[in-house]
């Protein structure tokens, strides 16, 4: 509790159902084992991670992302929410830590059936088996489809035969792999017959592959290759790895999908073999939702250290004084920061209904097909669209903060490199746009799974548009507000909620319409399907941007309206006008060419974004507190109370500059 | 040459006036010695980086800074040139030489008269001297002309005592401080009188001031702090410089613009104080002229390096096809590239009239002080175009290479950790937009050089907006277009370059008068001039842009009239017609608001850029080939002949996947 009721209203509200495990993380990142380090080598980050890592094990976070009967906590938003918030920290720990017990043990955990369960997840847990999620291949990063590594039964063994046929099949940029693993979680080719029988092939399946003996060398038939150094997360030891004809017994295949008995028989639940994929693929949903927390909370570290550093950094004085003006007092600068934090809130609420569904869906054994893919469509969007915030907002912040925020010792550097990728890893943001569009573009029933883009277009054609936009209680806030929105634009404020709201909603479905139009053109016209989705293609990801808009608005909404505190809720909804005008400005063109905006009204907005910066500017400071950044991890001196008393004082007259007679 | 004539004559437009120093210094660059490094520790990077430095300062590129009277070549446009070109390699060493020939050496040299020059520059050239350029203060990194440190004469001993008086005075982030710098040029508020007396302030001069001993430990008096680890630049060694009444002779003051006598008596040229600092300032442009270039080869590389790979690597099958797809010929990731590299080249041409503007300027004794000022604005909004543009390009081609784009050994994340600080160095590019908004806003007569943008707002309360478009002859052509272009807008193709240059020029006008009109209300409103400047801050942004932007587009249709190779012109005709329609489908909502684009015809803006994205796509290779990167610094093994070799393997269908039967 802070002597401020505001900001404890805003921290109750932004920790949110999962508060109690948000304390503990901030607990556990007082440790000064958890500090942020920079400038090390390599090899002493690795270690120091490794270290880390183990520390974390014996803490809450790790065990509540496994099931009760199988020695964890079994709560997986709190797992996630944990994981989020240890993300204040360094991001290197983070990263290995979502290996090792995210993917690694996740892939076992939801792939894996009982046997597995009881003889790896213990080990697991603990980090007594560090180990691998060895999916992405070095010619094949987005179309994990397509990759080449494959796993062939043997009857005359009863073994698996793990092999990498070529350069581009070789396991690529794999965490845990260059120095601690152990074991692998392979995905590769299941076949199963021989040359001389009928040869069958079933699609990407995952075993687990030993890597290395006890003594550490890599295991017979195992290359093992250090990806070196790399633009950030250098705690983490990425590598590659190459199975030449390595043996498993056949109990190493994670059979929950499909298993093949001892004569080589292949079953499975799911006859569709990319539907099974993608039921595969659909359990480990939860590293994309870590790692959009992830980008969330290096979002919240950034704005936190540059608007604290623009509050006491003072530059060029007015005409009429001789008192320097902070920088945050420019309007140019508030621009720069308020709409990225007013932003951060807004992907807060985002995440938060993200954790709350992939809870839903993974406690609940009987979630339907639909709740699934509602979730992974969201986990799609809402991760691409964190972490593209994140880099652009650490962008943002570290120019904002000029040459001290280039100094590694204030954390802007390591945030903006270790984020960077997050972009690409865990699904490429615009492949993962263009996975939300196709859930939009079709009604999914029949071609559930198929990711490939392509066969899209030919689906498209055949089909209606369908907006499904739930109608729940949470949402009837956002239809109240949309109602009361008289038939015309003009009428209405620019920060009326209901016309922004109506304005995205309207936006989505003009855009999904106008895909599916030129699809459907292009397709009756005889055009090659490459040609028209390719000519598409800005088009479907503008309609997955669309979509994504007004499901993260209309979140905001629903938001403020569980706020509890009146003054709270008034300075949220003043956040939430930043955030959604700072959008309507950036897009205005599309509004203004779809006769959605007239031009006095976009003028309208971009002077309601200068006004509302100027009026958030005084409650800056309590924004960026709210996060609850313990400020151990928060780390940057700029953004400290050393730096702010210092500045307190050269703002007293007594450390005023006077010409220094000599003696 | 090579064996395509289209090549041949893009590179000759390309290398332009001193082809001959481009060369030179790409068979320096192809030395092992200067391939870029990554990962080693910051010791090992500044060690090498200085063994770099001191094997350049017997090549040319340095000489070609100093006059041949002071035993150098005294071609300043050269030496830029030079110095743009070694950009394409190691940026630490680059930034390093910047500090030691550039700033410190053109210190000296600009500032600084016979006896400065004849004691010193022998050994700046040789290296025998390291040096710093000592300007930034940690409270003052844009407003310098508020800088704390003093320079006090005493009479009694004939010195000048040199004093920081408090924390924020420090001299920051100061190239070469932490470990080599002998001698720093330090500026200072020159101060003449004593407390008894009259205390005369002259405002900012420099000094050379001792700040090592031979035997490397620091001169009396001076406290060295090293500022560590950096995002990027680790083998620059930035320190902190401290003076605590360090007493130096009166000599040591560069007094070209201003002296003290034995008897403490104050002289200068230039009676006004403002006026004097920023002619001693404009001196030092070349520093911004460097580093624009420096951001530009930057972007070069970058661009080469994501077009390459985005050529070899493969990703996803058409649905008729087992065929991957290079994904450069998917219009998303063209969409990606290909705007950046066409405004890489752009940005090429503007860097070249910079550079030959800089050379007429700084070899002509007689320059005039409109072409000084000429060259400072255009300094000033080039420097901030093209480092901004490096900073979004090189990100850009570092997500557009996936996971490969994050090691380190592909170079990107070098080159993105390097240039990043380009933004805030050697002017913020905030503040250095701003000048260019006043130069326009401003006759500049009376107000030469008061840079105080506070200030700017009484003067253009009372002045008509000049909008100084030169007549020369190289802007016959841009006239031409413009005069052939009819009354109405619809009449024209979207690809008219009269239509896309008197668009530009329009909107500069609009922007600048809008300005003015609102500085004006607000001061006849009687409003505080902080206030007034502070609300229109963003518009004044827009206003340089505007300039910039129509600045860039007329230089590119200028060196397109040089090429005298039919197919060059008709190939940089489209690559012209991308960067243009690019940055009017981003500043469309302006256009859209102000009537200047139709919705219809804003809508085939973006047509024709994902049409000119299509038709550029097989250029692409060719248009990177021709700006002459040696592979020995491309250096990414993403972009060399080893994966182009691999990668055709791949396609040759004796490397294809088969299933791999079990022996």
């Amino acid at each position: 509790m802070t002597a401020d009721p505001t900001l404890d209203a805003l921290r109750r509200l932004l920790d949110g159902r999962w508060a109690w495990i948000r304390d503990e993380v901030r607990q556990t990142l007082q440790d000064p084992l958890f500090t942020p380090v920079y400038g090390i080598d390599v090899e002493q980050h690795r270690e120091r991670v490794l270290e880390q890592a183990k520390a974390l094990s014996s803490t809450p976070g790790p065990r509540l992302l496994f099931p009760k009967e199988l020695g964890g906590d079994g709560e997986i938003g709190a797992a996630v929410t944990a994981f989020e918030t240890q993300a204040m920290g360094d991001l290197s720990l983070l990263v290995k830590t979502g290996v090792q017990w995210g993917l690694f043990g996740g892939a076992i955990l939801h792939l894996g059936t009982q046997r597995h369960h009881e003889r790896y997840l213990g080990d697991v847990m603990s980090l007594d088996l560090p180990g691998c999620f060895a999916m992405t291949e070095t010619g094949h990063g987005s179309d994990v489809q397509s990759i080449r590594t494959t796993a062939t039964y043997d009857p005359a063994t009863d073994e698996f035969v793990v092999n990498t046929p070529d350069d581009d099949a070789v396991k690529d940029y794999i965490g845990n792999a260059a120095r601690d693993g152990r074991m692998a979680v392979v995905f590769a080719q299941l076949i199963t017959g021989s040359a001389e029988q009928e040869i069958q092939r079933h699609g990407v399946h995952a075993l687990v592959v030993p890597i290395r003996n006890e003594d550490g060398s890599p295991a017979t038939g195992v290359s093992i290759e250090d990806c070196g150094h790399k633009m950030g997360l250098n705690g983490v030891d990425n590598g590659r790895l190459a199975f030449n004809q390595v043996r498993v017994p056949r109990d190493a295949l994670l059979d929950r999908y499909g298993s093949v008995d001892e004569h080589g028989t292949y079953t499975s639940a799911i006859e569709n073999e990319t539907r099974r994929f993608f039921t595969m693929l659909g359990t480990l949903v939860q590293g994309r939702v870590s790692i959009s927390g992830a980008a969330l909370s290096a979002s919240k570290v950034a704005v936190n250290i540059a608007i604290r550093y623009g509050l006491v950094r003072r530059q060029f004085h007015a005409p009429d004084s001789e008192e320097e003006v902070p920088v945050l007092n420019f309007l140019q600068h508030q621009r720069r920061l308020l709409p990225a934090l007013a932003t951060t809130y807004a992907m807060h609420f985002a995440q938060e209904e993200l954790v709350a569904q992939l809870h839903e869906v993974f406690s609940n054994p009987d979630a339907d097909d639909l709740a699934r893919r509602k979730l992974e469509t969201l986990a799609a969007a809402i991760k691409a669209t964190n972490t593209w915030h994140a880099t652009a907002t650490i962008q943002t912040c570290r120019e904002a903060c000029g040459g001290a925020g280039y100094l590694s010792v204030n954390r802007l550097p390591q945030l903006k490199a270790d984020t960077d990728v997050f972009t690409t890893f865990e699904g490429d943001n615009t492949v993962l746009m263009q996975l939300v569009a196709k859930t939009l573009l079709t009604n999914y029933r029949d071609e559930f799974g198929e990711l490939d883009s392509l066969g899209m277009v030919r689906f498209v054609a055949d089909q209606v548009v369908e907006t499904v936009v739930e109608r729940t209680s949470a949402r009837a806030i956002v239809q109240r507000l949309i109602d009361a929105v008289p038939g015309r634009d003009e009428e209405v404020g620019v920060q009326d909620r209901g016309w922004h709201l109506s304005l995205l909603t309207w936006r989505e479905k003009h855009v999904l319409e106008g895909v599916t139009r030129r699809m459907r053109k292009g397709m009756s016209n005889g055009e090659d399907p490459f040609d028209v989705f390719n000519s598409v293609q800005d088009h479907v990801l503008t309609a997955a941007r669309a979509h994504v808009d007004r499901e993260v608005l209309e979140l905001f909404v629903q938001a403020i309206d569980r706020c509890e505190d009146p003054a709270a809720a008034t300075l949220l909804n003043e956040v939430c006008d930043l955030h959604v005008l700072s959008l309507l400005e950036r897009e205005r063109g599309w509004f203004l060419e779809h006769g959605r905006l007239t031009p006095a009204r976009s003028k309208a907005v971009t002077a309601a974004v200068n006004d509302l910066c100027v009026r958030l500017r005084p409650h800056a400071r309590l924004l960026v507190d709210a996060f609850g950044i313990p400020d151990a991890v928060l780390a940057a001196p700029i953004a400290l109370g050393d730096e702010e008393r210092r500045q307190e004082e050269k703002r007293n007259p007594s450390g005023s500059v006077q010409p220094q007679p000599v003696s």
